[in-house]
Parts: structure tokens; sequence; C-alpha cells
């Protein structure tokens, strides 16, 4: 039998190209397929007596957020290592926290608690950059979250890899085993052109071609790597990928923080996605990336809130709220990133840099349904004149009421179905507890 | 008898001067007063066996936030001009709207959400500036909010005074009335000097004076406002209002976002308090204040939200993390604003720049209990290396659980105890699709 999901009782912004507002709107789903989008009025009557409902209150039904990159397993070092530069906090931090205490059980546990706080902050799919995959994919699988998930390559040797060709061996696994997955698409991901060498960058190309898989990568993130890449290269660090043949329409660029005209030129002609992360950006005091300069030239878009080590949180419509604002306040134009433009970045546009619109990113018949309800239930959420500006300047992760990721319910009355959060957040504490011996 | 009340179980983060954090603490109030701060088996045998206990469940306990600049009534005007500049934002859509529809009632309405989302957000002291100010009084009475509360005045009719003749004496009244109230602080607020001649603005500083209350008034919000100032008076309108004798330390500025170095040299001089309001200035373009440069100098900085119709929220919180990490990312350097930094700007910071320091801003004996305890249940509270960090990067408004007021419980387990949030949150709804004719 059919499975029918309503979800009604909201202004619905379908973020679909040219959509109007749907007041009272409702979303049809069979199956975890969007069927229709409209008034309730138009889209009951198309219901079954046996569909279950999930009911606005009121409130918006917007698409899922899309965050475009992560480092999921990281919650577990929130806050392990703050007001430092990316350089210090990276090599002196991350790493030799990550070496330490990283092991599959740790991956997973962290990625559970990612997941839960995605999921209650209405992100619906992520785009994962870390290691022991196959761990992370059972955590978000558990979770009922949409996944992006690579291993990570570095030429160093990692939490679940070895060697370069070890991390290599692994993703071949990976791509082959969950290459029809309805939640979960795997990836590569070669760590940045300064730590991975050029004959594995190739490589990791060529392994994306294969399966026709996402290639994620941090590219330009500080002036330190591009003045290097420079230096060692003779080229900035997007100019050395494209002349590497590595950019393409599949590549998910991280930060693209400096980059020059003819850089975002390149990134523009290979079809690149960027996801862009203002608040780690900012809070590692890399800098700022000329978003609005992107979308002007048409390059693909979306928010990522980086991992919860350089945060602190994973709160992807925060992020994007921040970045909504910090873009008018630098270009002294208020009319910069405006409230749709916004949400959009935030659902179809994450959609698009992970290369899934065709799957996900706004309540569009044939698409999957990953859907948000925002309630407007609290003092904060009224007067709402416009539904877009609310979610752009008002709403926050404590109004996502319900959430649904491929048709299932995984959030509902703010509580999350899947996982038992009280016991969740307990392990997460104990793990940190047992592991400070072995941290800085 | 005395009233006394405990509040434990959580990590104290008292923001006295040099103070640590005192894990496992606790906080014993007698009549609104603090009376010991420490850990739980010191404070706990000083309480009587009839001592109310609030207890942080293993989160955090800190001093209420205060927010040194907004205008609590606009609330109702949330989201009804975006994506526009100042001026036209000012002149076309908020002043016209004003004159429309915030009669008494309506003020007294839109500051009642207004306070009841302040309170539910951690904030216990607010600096307001609008108009109608008995009827802004009796709404933050009732919501059991402190605040420091003006009647303001321009060079044009306001919703409640035809001249500044007229609220000028509408001030002395308020002055008087409510001179040693406990909760409010009456107070003077010439709107700028580009709204009040200098005639008026002498007077509003000679009545501030005799009354030692604060004056409240915007200065250098925008680039055109000192183009204005700079042509009409050959001065900066810092250097204009010094000139003038206005400058003091009971003057509560806010913006002060175009100043010079000579403009920061007058406000250390004057030892002027600063309310900064960075997500306002992003929104509206004006630009970004130079709050390290003023921290660096000494000046008295508290974060301020502005109007919910230029943010659009009375998140401080919120606006505090996105200042720091504003500043780190403009500076290029990580360790500007660090954590303990921006928790204190956004305690005692603020209680200093309204004058209040010696009442609240810290949690130390003989102060009044503005209380806020922070929960650490949802995933991403978790784990917490550092508390202050915490606060600054991870801790959001949905954490705020329980909120103490001058010694009285105001929110308890996230719920508003003294006014009813559905049947406000539904009138201030129908209030303005009411006034919706009256509007553009």
């Amino acid at each position: 039998m059919e499975h029918e999901l309503v979800v009604r009782g909201g202004t619905v912004l379908s973020m679909t190209p040219g959509s109007a507002p749907v007041p009272d709107g409702a979303v049809l789903v069979r199956d975890g397929e969007i069927i229709a989008v409209g008034t309730c009025a138009e889209i009951l009557p198309q219901a079954g007596e046996h569909a279950s409902v999930l009911d606005a209150g009121g409130g918006l039904i917007v698409p899922g957020f899309v965050n475009t990159h992560t480092h999921l397993a990281m919650t577990l070092l929130r806050g392990y290592a703050d007001d430092l530069p990316l350089r210090e906090w990276l090599e002196k931090y991350m790493w030799p926290a990550e070496a330490a205490i990283m092991d599959a059980e740790t991956v997973n546990l962290g990625t559970r608690l990612a997941a839960a706080e995605s999921l209650l902050a209405g992100v619906t799919c992520v785009c994962d950059m870390y290691f022991h995959a196959e761990h992370v994919i059972e955590a978000v699988l558990t979770a009922g979250l949409r996944a992006v998930v690579p291993e990570s390559m570095l030429d160093f040797s990692t939490p679940s890899a070895a060697t370069p060709a070890h991390a290599l061996a692994r993703q071949r696994e990976l791509l082959g085993r969950f290459k029809d997955h309805p939640l979960v698409v795997p990836a590569v991901a070669p760590h940045a052109p300064y730590t991975v060498t050029a004959e594995y960058l190739v490589k990791e190309a060529e392994l994306a071609e294969e399966f026709a898989a996402p290639l994620i990568i941090h590219i330009s993130e500080t002036r330190w790597e591009v003045e290097k890449i420079l230096a060692e290269k003779g080229a900035s660090p997007v100019a050395y990928l494209a002349d590497l043949g590595i950019l393409s329409e599949r590549t998910v660029a991280a930060h693209c923080v400096h980059v020059s005209e003819d850089d975002l030129a390149l990134l523009a002609e290979f079809d690149v996605g960027v996801a862009t992360n203002p608040v780690s950006n900012l809070k590692l005091a890399s800098g700022i990336a000329p978003v609005p300069q992107m979308l002007a030239r048409g390059i693909k878009v979306g928010f990522g809130t980086d991992g919860a080590a350089s945060n602190n949180t994973l709160d992807l419509l925060r992020d994007a709220q921040l970045a909504s604002l910090l873009y008018k306040g630098l270009s002294g134009d208020p009319t910069c990133m405006p409230a749709r433009t916004m949400l959009e970045t935030l659902t179809l546009g994450g959609a698009n840099v992970l290369g899934l619109a065709a799957r996900i990113g706004s309540l569009a018949p044939g698409k999957r349904a990953d859907i948000v309800c925002l309630s407007r239930e609290a003092p904060h959420a009224v007067p709402t004149f416009d539904p877009y500006s609310h979610v752009a300047y008002a709403a926050r992760a404590a109004d996502v009421c319900h959430v649904v990721v491929d048709g299932r319910i995984v959030v509902r009355d703010r509580q999350l179905l899947t996982m038992d959060v009280p016991a969740l957040v307990a392990a997460a504490d104990s793990a940190v507890e047992r592991a400070r011996s072995l941290l800085k």
C-alpha cells in the first residue's frame, strides 16, 4: 500500500523559480515523493483517508535546508579550541585531537549528535567531509538525514586511511556500495590543494568522473594557502586545480574566500559549486568570501556551517541570516542578498551545489519530500508582513517544529523521532570527558 | 518575612572582574538582592528551608543580558519594510507608519510583545527609546522587565507629543514620577543631532543633569548624517554635541558607526556610553561601528538590538555572537573580541552604558538579582570545553530556561510567568491585521 503524507496549515514557500507564497497551503507526499503543492482546498481532496497529517499550525512550510559543507563528527570538538588563527587551530589542535580520539565509534557518536542537531534546526541534507565514512553513513541513516558522504584523503595518515592510496581504495568501495542509495550520496574528498599531491588530486577527479560522484575539496580558505600555492605552483589554487583538470560541475568547493576575478571566471566556466561558510570564515578570521559577486556571475552557491569546532554550531539558518546581513553591511547596499535570495541559497542553491537539484531543494511535484515547518507561535515570530523576510530576518532554529526527510517524519512537535536525544547528549558529554586526557 | 531564592545546579559565570567560573555553583537571593555567590556546598547551607529554588539542570548561570538600545513597540512593524536604505526606510515607512498606528494602546501592546520576546531570550534589562512612555512603563512592569524608559523628542510631532516643548514637559513629569522606582529608570531622549535643534538638545541635557537621568540619543548612525552635520555645523556629530555640552557619563549614544579617531577621543573624554547595534547597522547597510577600537580606548560599550523593524528580532545573544564573529573576520584577528569579552559586553558592559553597573550586570553580593539560566540539554550545547566560549559561540535564545529579574522568577522552564504569550501573539497579529489599511 502506498504511504501518503499531507503537510498542511501553513504558508508554503515552495522555492520553485517564480513561485508566489501559497497561504493556507499544503504539500501532498506519496511514498516519499512530492505529488502536489497548492492550497489546502486544492490538495486535501487529493489525499486518501489514511494519509498521515502534519499541521504547520499557521506557520511556514519550506524546503529543508541544505548544509553544503560540514565535518559532522567534529561536534565532539565543539569549543575545544577557540579564538585561534586557522593554522594553529588546525595543526596544533584539530589534527592531533582527531588522531588521538576519532576512532570509528567516536566518529559515529559525533555524527549522530550532529545529525540530531541538524535535523532539529531544519537541515535535511548535509554534505559531510570526514573519515570512517561507513560509520558516518550508519549514523546519518539512523538519524534519517540525507547526506553526501565522502571518505576524505590527505597526504598523511587519517583516522581511517594510512595512506592516500588506502583512502582511494576505501572511496572506490564506498562509491560502489552506495551508488543508488535513496538517502546517501557517496563522494570523494581530497582535503585541499595544499594537503594532497597533484598525482592524487588527478586520481580523485578520475574516480569522481567514473562514478559521476561529487568531489569535495577546500579551496582558497586562507590567504596563507593562496600564497603557498602561488609560490609553489605559480598559480592561484583555483587556477592550479583548473589546470590539473580537477574542476567540474561535480566539484563542491568549500570556502573560496580568497578568489580573484580570474578565479571567479574559472569557477563559473567549470560550473563549480561553492559551499560558503560565513561563520567559520569569520571566526577563524580567514576572511569573507565574495558571495554576492559569485551570485551575480551565476556561480552555484550554497551555505555551509563548516564543522562545529569552528562555528560552533550547525545552525545553518542562523549562518545564512548572518551572511545576508554581512553582505548588506559590507557592500553598503541594503538590497544586497535580499530575503528571497537568502532562502533560495539556503535550499535550492545548496541542492544545486551538491548536484541534487533534480531531487531536492524545492517543493515541486516529482521531487523527494524534504520539508520543514516553521512555527509562528513565539513572540519573535509575529507579525509576519512577508514570509520570505520572516525566514531571512526573524525565524530561528527553535521555530522548526516538524521535519520530513524523503517523506519520513523525523521531527514532530520539536521532538526528534529517530534517536534518543537525552541519551545522545549524555553519551557525547561522557565520551569527551573520557577523552580529555588524550587532548591538549 | 524575607523572601529567599536559590538558583543552583549550574556553572556560575558571575562576570565580576577577575572571577573564575564556579562549577556546581549557586546564587543566594534575598528580597531581590544577591546575598552570596559560590559553590552549592557553600551556598545551600545559608538558605532558609522555605527558599524558592531554581535548578539550572547542569547548565550555566549568568547575569541577565542588557539590551542598551531598542524601540520596543516597533515589534509590531517587524518585517514591515525590509531590504531598504535607512533614510527611505525611516522617512517613507517608519515615520508615516508610526504616525498612523502608534497610539497609546498600540504602543502598549507592541511593548508587551517585545518584553515577552526579550525575557524569553534572556534579556532582563532594556533601554527603550519610544513614545507614550507611561504606556511603555505599564507594559514592562506587567512583564517584569527592568527598563530605562524615556519619552522621545523630535522637532516634529510624535505619537505622544505635538511639539518638542510638549515632549520636554512630559519628560519632566516622567522623571519626577519614577525617580526612585525599583525597575524603571526614567530618561530623556532627543532623537538625534539632525532631528532636534541645538536649543532643545541643550534643554534635554539640562533636564538630564537636573534629575541625574540617562540621556539617550542616536549619534553618527549613517554617513549621510555625518555629512549633513559637518556641512551645517562645521563639526562631526560627536564634536558638535560635545561643543553643545550634551555629552556626559549619562549619555547613551546609540550607533556611533561613523566616528573618527577624534570622535572616539571625545567619547572617551566625556565617558559616554556607546550602544552598538551590529545587526541593525548591517541590515540597513549603515556601516560597522569600530567597537574593538572603542573597547581598546576604554569606552563603555554595550550591545543593542535596535527596534525589531530593523533587526528583525530582539535576540541580543544572537546579535552579540554576530558582533564577536564580525570583528574577527574584519580585523583578520581571531583573538579579537574573545568569548569572555563578548559576554562581559553583553552583561556588565551594557549595565555600565546605562549607568546601572552598581545595581546589575554581574552576579555579585549587593547587586539586584537579574539572572539567566542557560540549559545544556540540546544537541548543539554539548560538549562544553569552556563555558565562556559556550555562550559566545554555541548557546542560543532557545537555551534560556529560567529568568529572574530583581529577584522575581519571570521565566521558568521556558514559560513566561507574567503574561499569556499565546494571547499576546494573537493580539499582535490581529492589531497588525486591523492596521493594514493604514499602512503602505
